[in-house]
């Protein structure tokens, strides 16, 4: 509204677009989570809490932001083809970070109950452009073959820590030139753990996406659907939740499946093309 | 850490950096906080509560980011030729917005205990390179301009809609055409506002920075500092606060200077050469 | 090799690159060519000359960079997904139209060997990214359907100037209104041009492309070839181009096809499937 | 004037701008001047005509841009707050590459004509901000540092190669650990080069800019400009320059000053304070 003989510096603005009929990636990671997690008690190698916590933004952004098709991980957000702002890159990612911040605040109480936040946690973020839809692909594998890389050290780590007593150096010293099945061996013989039942949060991270439009329905099947959506069912999109092993007492949680009306959380394979197959629409 | 055939896609990111040894400002906005502001019973036209989170939002930022040198409003930060990041312009804008929004709802119950937040406000941000000390403060100048230009309009507008009870689209016609002095004149004639008097707070906006550090004391001299530092003294940059009108019925705050140790928030007028005169290092 | 305190100025240096696995384009215009092709005496509607001469260069550019998989009109590149350079944005970009500038200055002789340039053509160029097959063969639609419509209306209108001696104003009004069934009309009725005959250099442009390799060859298949290539053979790309008139007085030219030994000049249509479909190997 | 479905891929291009009120520099680059210079035959050390080719075309670009202030070099730019095409960059970058590209080509047989070009010469560019005075000053006297150590060590290198008679890869052998006095020592006891009196031109490149307009003038001064304008006088501008040796065998040239009307060009120092104090006006 205002009008000054200083408003000329609005010019200096330089915004970017992000290159039109392209996939994008927001990014988002904890800033000093390491330290964050220490403070808050967080369980090792895996606070359920904390996982669900960060899902829960990962949904409050999805519901905002219809244009987004699929979200992965702990962290990781991935947009569709979208006209959102005209493609503006920092206001697209600067929008995405502070929805995802200001939601893991918000709902902090609602995960953990009874620890105060003793300061405001931050998150960064970055765009990735994926030309094609292999690129895509490609990033969430890159993403998920990470999780499971991930995962199965601190697996080993913290039953180390926890259970054979050492200290965390000597944990890191003994685990440095181990290899995948050195890893699985050592859980199995050691500590009773059968890492392909450790919980598919953990092993795999959560995807979460819009389930397919059905294209017509009747009257009735309308109100079904409706009534459905009131119940919040829980769609079992994890069939073999049962071979999973959840009383091992390295995680403390209950592990239960939560799902949400119309976005999906899932912890499916997305390195296998099954997935794509089953969910074409989301490349589409 | 992890290793695999797809990390290859980590090379599409495309960092950019902030041009060196230019002053940049980080821009803070608040998204829908028209609708905010409403659900959530800011007063009008100036909520002394959500503006002092504005403010406590933008201490956080300073008190972890020691670049930035000033920030002023509502909503701008402003940074310091910085090597911080490596001037990764993402990283930068991402971090400041993440650790303001999160600051807003971590501070939240402190300055509105009685009115819960509804769901996670979010802001957006972008980056403006400003290379020379005159387009620095041509910037802040056109923010202080404007902040001027907008406070006048809605101290009229809801003076209007309050007390003389016309509707909102009604005052939006009457002031449609007006100017300045039309409106200094109609707070005054009308409804016994000196608009000089208003709360400099609403008038001026906040101005944040660091005191000039003093180069060497003696030992008493570094207790006393201690002291006072541990009083949080009140330092009274606003010498003319004595002219404020505090008491009209427009504004249901008591009016307070708030003032924190290290970092100082005033009201100054920041267009005119006194300010940068008195705090030459700023720029320097 | 050098050093000195002064060399931190490198730092200021901001490459940019093109974005991975995306197709790109250098598009490159004449800067001033309606003033460089009046006072150089461009036969008009066409000078085959200048477009042969445009070629050229558009050759010579895509000898030395042979990651270019097409080129066409009067002065556009089309890259593949090339790592030439790390993609490094204005290395590309300056690269291409230097040796494009610098050929056409080059070659003058060879196709204006009795026009004296007067001063030192200029060309400017830009990059732009198509990250999908259909993309860039939307790109270059674009391109053919403006080679046509330009050419149809130059074409028109230069009959007006040279034939119905009207003046260039009185024609530019004349045409302003008309659409292309008009323009053909009077093309054929008043000076006889079968706009369909017309040669297919100007209204089609010229596409440089490579020719498939073949996989393997026996010896005397390759000499064969040799031979050929030196002997420099006209591929017949255009073989409805009997249907030419190329007697008409508005061409002085004599229209012959240039075809050089391992780069295909030619003049088909680009934007039907038929191009593609024939030479699905540029986009594989 | 065209319009075709296909138009829509026009908003695929992203322009950017190069940031307001800033310095700039084109900083151009011979491409494969190694082999150019060789198989051109080049005089080594220096060749007189090459370097005055390159300052001719560097003219060529002054005269057609005159928000340039300053040119430096063999090869480089440097522009001013202009608001030339909006500041677009691509368009910039390559008008000035193109057109310093075209003019080499353009001039070469004035000062080569003996010696036919035997391919296009090509040259790359790009833009580089310097916001401050303080840093386009230190990139400038960057280049001059760099051009007298490449001098130095080239003067050096030839003389051994040409009158001691060893070959190029011993010369490099030999001078590898070598520092300034070591060269200098050499020159003198061995070849009987001064070096501090070698032609200013190799010594410290060439500085080109436009000598400052005096404010008003009389009638009779007006015409007596014209006058000297009309002779192309020379401003002698290094006065030392009889210091110079310019009849030792290494350099085959006659060195002469040479100096057009409107544009200076000399071969002062750039890097002390005096240069910017008698014109202070080019940075003001």
């Amino acid at each position: 509204m205002a009008c000054s003989k200083y408003e000329y510096v609005k010019s200096y603005e330089q915004p970017n677009r992000v290159l039109n009929n392209s996939w994008f990636v927001v990014r988002i990671d904890g800033c000093s989570f390491h330290e964050f997690t220490k403070s808050h008690n967080y369980d090792k190698p895996n606070d359920k809490n904390g996982l669900d916590l960060m899902n829960r933004a990962a949904e409050s952004v999805m519901r905002k932001i219809s244009d987004i098709i699929i979200a992965y991980g702990q962290s990781d957000e991935y947009r569709r083809k979208t006209n959102l702002w005209g493609r503006k890159s920092e206001k697209i990612l600067t929008y995405t970070v502070s929805l995802f911040t200001s939601s893991f605040v918000y709902y902090w109480d609602n995960f953990f109950p009874k620890i105060r936040l003793t300061h405001p946690p931050t998150f960064d973020g970055r765009i990735i452009i994926y030309p094609t839809d292999k690129d895509i692909r490609d990033y969430l594998s890159w993403r998920q073959v990470d999780c499971h890389i991930n995962n199965l050290y601190n697996t080993c780590f913290w039953a180390l820590v926890k259970f054979r007593n050492i200290s965390e150096k000597e944990a890191t010293e003994l685990l440095k030139h181990s290899v995948s099945s050195d890893k699985n061996e050592l859980l199995f013989s050691e500590f009773n753990i059968n890492y392909s039942k450790v919980p598919k949060q953990f092993r795999k991270g959560t995807v979460l996406y819009r389930p397919r439009q059905k294209a017509k329905k009747t009257r009735s099947e309308y109100f079904n659907m409706r009534d459905i959506r009131d119940k919040e069912v829980v769609i079992d999109d994890t069939k073999d939740s049962s071979d999973e092993d959840i009383t091992h007492p390295i995680w403390r949680c209950k592990y239960e499946e939560i799902t949400i009306n119309n976005i999906l959380k899932c912890h499916q394979d997305i390195i296998q093309d099954a997935f794509w197959i089953d969910n074409e629409y989301l490349l589409a």
